[in-house]
């Protein structure tokens, strides 16, 4: 069932290993997709199980089922879910490229390893996201999405009663009061997918654009009596908080939260402490039976407080708390197909006939391209290309 | 936080003890509710807590906390949401009144029991369905609809993809393929649950009446190219099929079943085992990643081969078969809600100013107890009464 392509450019693909991730970086879409540009594809047996796609249909596709090892030292370049370190980092040889989220911005050791390797480092969390060209490189934006829906989807899954309002011979079943708290990507799609479901949503975010976002989607935008402007952070993220402007805003969301059955939180920034955006006091203004979901729930702490990773607590009056921050993988094939093609679009868009060429002086590839970087032009010459091939 | 109230007639509910029950007889909002009916409430403390009701609403809404034998012994009406066995039967007083399902139609021994013990057993199960006045009493269709919006809620969690289509920068999700199999009360909400979701729903049922019901709910009827004309059994139910039509039925819905990403099978009938409608060779056919929830998975076996009830079965394939026999349970607020004004509503059927009374010749009234029955009115005199009180 393999199929031996001519293509310069090897793209290989692992299964990733730790516990709470079921995506994988290369779905059977995508290796069709890949195909066409001449790229064949390597994949370790078994990495797509967990996603929900088996061998047959990887090689169906085209790709080559390999062991891991193979894929390893046989690629030109490789994709990661979550980057590769230790044991893993030393089997890939000097001048392949590896493309993933690298965490280049709070590690700048692990940027120096790949460069010691001689390996190309592809950050896809240094896209430049304002660029149409790179919408469809977008894992943050990708992934977010995906968290957002299945947040609403888990929060109903937990919440004892029903999200829509419902009309019965029993009487009249009152629909679920939803609070958003954070509106990026993920915060609108739980928004989106809370009211698919029936729910009365409200949403709170401290950037002063989020308010038409949330209301054109139809939820309400929780009205906190207090004044965020300024709040847009760079890259579209909400910028960190004085911590007074913190207290202000912690005492009027806990005050507020105690009318909602169902809290959502959504406020990740990426490679640091996630902004605590729901107290122990607003958690005791909820009513038995509430359930809370810190989609930023973390080891550093959540966005709620006392939430824990990978765990629900629950308070003594009965208010659940659930703490999850790997959702995105807990949607494992629309994750990993979104996941997939971005990788792919990244790695196609440094494809030429020799194989992979990245260009100095090129805006997406100065920005993604931490490690191995191509030499600057020379001031008389055009640009000075970088050429990697196996 | 206790209400003193010099009603008549004390309905009492003890919490339910077996693993897979988090609902309750009775909540806050009843309790208010049969108060104005001057109806007492008598509560075992910590009886709603997994359904997400604490013992101060029950007393602020005019309930007494009590301890389980107290509710046992010092009520005149005790409601059920698994009948009482065992030690608690004991407990119970001559001339107490048992409101809940009984399984009086497959387990007359249970019966006798009752009536031996003096007990007035109100089977709820035995409501004629189809009278106006019995509509809000009805116990099988409130938790049956709770079953199949949780069935569709919880489906959507497990699937590993978006139910929903998106277009996204990262292409187009296609929306995820549902079948649901057995469109009865539970069927007909699955589907509607399902299409909020955005998913495109197909659904199946034996009964001619279901394609139209079906289709209003902007759901397909699955075309299996069969006639199981005739196929309406009493009480609304779906009757058992020949062997020769359910042979030709799961050969059709097997064959078909391989186009779909999720199915969800809602035949359940009361009492008996419940028929297959998708079996060993049905699921071979379903791709990687497919996911097959019984609401009928049983210990003698569900509405598909190889479920198991309260577990995930996962085929070598990667097809997940979820037995889950419990989900009206698992939506225990609603349920909770629905079911306990079904049963006071039956109660408050019977209450006069004497206390309880059921009169012989009164359709509702012999229909729904199986027990303590009142004598049949003598031919001169109107109809013979019985009265208790407490």
């Amino acid at each position: 069932m393999t199929t031996e392509t001519t293509s310069q450019v090897t793209f290989g693909v692992t299964k990733q290993t730790s516990e709470h991730e079921a995506r994988v970086a290369l779905t059977p879409e995508i290796v069709t997709r890949l195909g066409k540009k001449s790229v064949s594809c390597l994949i370790e047996s078994g990495a797509g199980l967990d996603a929900g796609f088996a061998d047959e249909q990887y090689a169906a596709a085209g790709a080559r089922i390999a062991t891991r090892d193979e894929v390893l030292t046989g690629s030109t370049a490789l994709g990661f879910i979550e980057r590769p370190e230790g044991e893993v980092l030393d089997k890939i040889p000097k001048g392949t490229w590896v493309i993933g989220m690298l965490s280049s911005f709070s590690d700048k050791e692990y940027v120096a390893s790949l460069e010691s390797r001689g390996i190309v480092g592809v950050a896809m969390e240094q896209l430049p996201r304002q660029l149409s060209s790179a919408q469809s490189m977008d894992a943050m934006t990708s992934q977010n999405s995906v968290m957002g829906y299945k947040a609403a989807v888990k929060a109903a899954d937990e919440y004892g009663a029903f999200f829509p309002m419902m009309t019965t011979a029993a009487g009249t079943i009152r629909p679920a009061k939803v609070l958003i708290l954070g509106a990026g990507i993920a915060g609108l799609q739980a928004i989106g997918t809370a009211r698919r479901l029936g729910a009365v949503v409200t949403a709170y975010d401290v950037r002063p654009a989020s308010k038409g976002e949330v209301e054109s989607l139809g939820a309400s935008f929780l009205d906190l009596g207090l004044d965020f402007s300024k709040g847009q952070g760079e890259g579209g993220y909400a910028r960190e908080l004085s911590a007074e402007e913190r207290a202000a805003q912690q005492a009027a969301v806990d005050s507020k939260a105690a009318g909602f059955d169902v809290i959502i939180t959504t406020a990740k920034v990426p490679g640091r402490k996630p902004p605590v955006l729901l107290t122990a006091a607003g958690i005791d203004g909820l009513h038995t039976g509430a359930v809370v979901l810190d989609c930023a729930a973390s080891d550093l702490g959540g966005n709620v407080e006392g939430s824990k990773p990978n765990e629900t607590v629950t308070t003594e009056r009965g208010v659940r708390i659930l703490g999850m921050p790997s959702l995105a993988s807990e949607v494992p094939a629309t994750a990993s197909n979104l996941f997939s093609r971005n990788v792919a679009d990244i790695l196609t868009h440094f494809v030429t006939e020799a194989g992979l060429k990245a260009t100095a002086g090129e805006e997406l590839d100065d920005a993604l391209i931490v490690s191995g970087k191509p030499a600057p032009a020379a001031p008389a010459d055009a640009a000075t290309e970088r050429t990697d091939q196996k």
